[in-house]
């Protein structure tokens, strides 16, 4: 595994030690593996502040702060996208210590990066050395040294305990994955409802598992919202996916939950308690719900591909096109 | 007009002049129309730090940050939304100064605001006195006592020219907004693109407008995140609308329109420099156009409620069922 804690001791060097922000910046799929980092520093930042910005964002409306007191996290899986390179660049140039993450080690986004990581990838049984659990632990050690944050002996643990709680649920969830997507292949559009730390990827099956490789349509919801105007469009004929995450938000998932069980029918809960994250630390745990729905979320969209026939690895634009 | 001068100054004043941070919390359309100053605060700020949270996130996961040296902003058009009440009474049990703004003068969000601001409503030619102006003003406000922000003179510049412009922009999408509904109003669901400050009103058009006024289904997407997966699902029979917003993000807007009308049929642009925007300072425009969406947007819908013989007003579970 990767020696963070050296990777994070060097960063923390940065500027004399004068650090006062932490930026997260990338796109699409990467963007999202950043959500449950950025929501970790925005509940226990106290002196530091913090962004995530999809990266043309932050190239064109540079935030001011962003400067040479600022950690800036980038991550490309191509390690190549246009405007993740920039945002680097530009960072790079307000003088902030970048750290670039991505699967290519021939990254044109490593050009930019001050601190390199080359993750792994496509082994679903280690999960640890992905980049959504790779940044978490470096936040949680930046947390740690400029916020005196103390929990990580707790995250070390969850992080030793994933691995196993991830693999039993994709044993766990087998029949019911391909039971969804006997019945729901054909619909023609997904609602997907999550909170906290998960919302990141509430959003990303929606424009990833759903949009991008299966061409479907959907819409992410965050659960806190769905009572201010998205639940006016439930009815028995519309599908939801619902993360229900273990820890503080979990009320917020279950109160849609309880309308959707009363107002739906074609309502699929993923819940992280049945699947086992209670293993991990209560202090701790909600941080890795997304890790455990996104392994979860990638058998329900493995047996809608199967069933609809449509790999998920086809694009008709996506590297194919002018755009 | 309330006289936000004199709010301002004596916000300021809270914890002994020592500020650190400016929240934004509320539900649903309230939370929309704080984007603006929430995306000013991120573009501007230099030693302060900010939050944009839907209330009962907030309730749940109170940032450790927000303390007696903050500044939180509560919404509730209702002035009785539960989150927001709780989040507002939080946030004063923290020791941070809470400016609550209602349109009920007897809302119970009051008793929970140091400042309390009782805005109009429904009159859209002067939109000034709505509150996402009001909160956009005084933020701006806050940046330049704070960070020294110079823009004032801009801002008041705006806001003495955005109610000429909204006027006229709504006289000048009267046959378009007939014909879009015309052609429409039976789409089952529509793709909405908006970035920079905008991007909150692409959220709110999609879940207040068309989610919970007309009971269509919809799905907001960031103009720069368009590329990175949800632009898969394009094709001639998806129906787009864009808000093609006037400053630094329009090139976002701009590309995400190149592409649409190469590979889509059913696209509708909202160009905020066509309808006028750029009356207002290049420095600050930008700021503006969630104002001009919005009250553009509105006509899109009234003449879609029309068409649909579907009320604005009308709700199946919003203050008739238990939630």
């Amino acid at each position: 595994m990767i020696n963070t804690h050296e990777i994070v001791s060097r960063i923390l060097k940065h500027n004399n030690g004068k650090i006062d922000s932490v930026y997260f910046t990338a796109c699409g799929g990467s963007l999202v593996d950043m959500y449950p980092s950025y929501f970790l520093m925005q509940s226990e930042e106290k002196k530091l502040s913090t962004g995530w910005y999809t990266a043309n964002e932050l190239v064109h409306v540079t935030p001011k702060k962003l400067s040479s007191s600022s950690i800036v996290f980038v991550c490309s899986h191509s390690g190549n996208t246009p405007e993740s390179v920039q945002a680097a660049k530009i960072a790079q140039e307000k003088g902030a210590i970048t750290i670039g993450l991505t699967f290519n080690k021939n990254a044109d986004l490593l050009k930019y990066s001050d601190e390199k990581i080359i993750y792994e990838w496509g082994n679903e049984q280690e999960v640890v050395h992905n980049p959504m659990a790779i940044m978490m632990d470096m936040t949680s050690q930046i947390l740690a040294k400029i916020e005196n944050y103390d929990k990580l002996a707790e995250f070390a643990d969850g992080f030793d305990k994933i691995d196993t709680i991830v693999a039993n649920a994709i044993k766990q969830v087998q029949p019911r994955t391909k039971a969804y997507a006997d019945k729901y292949s054909k619909e023609p559009m997904f609602y997907i409802l999550g909170s906290g730390a998960s919302f990141g990827h509430t959003y990303g099956f929606a424009i990833c598992s759903l949009m991008e490789m299966q061409w479907m349509d959907a819409a992410p919801i965050h659960s806190g919202e769905y009572f201010h105007g998205p639940f006016e469009v439930t009815d028995k004929d519309k599908p939801y996916i619902v993360m229900e995450s273990l820890g503080r938000t979990r009320e917020l998932d279950e109160r849609a939950i309880k309308f959707l069980n009363k107002y739906a029918k074609k309502v699929e809960i993923v819940d992280a308690k049945e699947l086992g994250l209670d293993l991990i630390d209560s202090e701790v745990a909600e941080y890795f719900n997304p890790i455990l729905f996104y392994a979860v979320l990638c058998e329900y969209r493995a047996k809608l591909a199967e069933k609809r026939d449509h790999s998920l690895d086809v694009r008709r634009y996506m590297g194919k096109v002018e755009y």
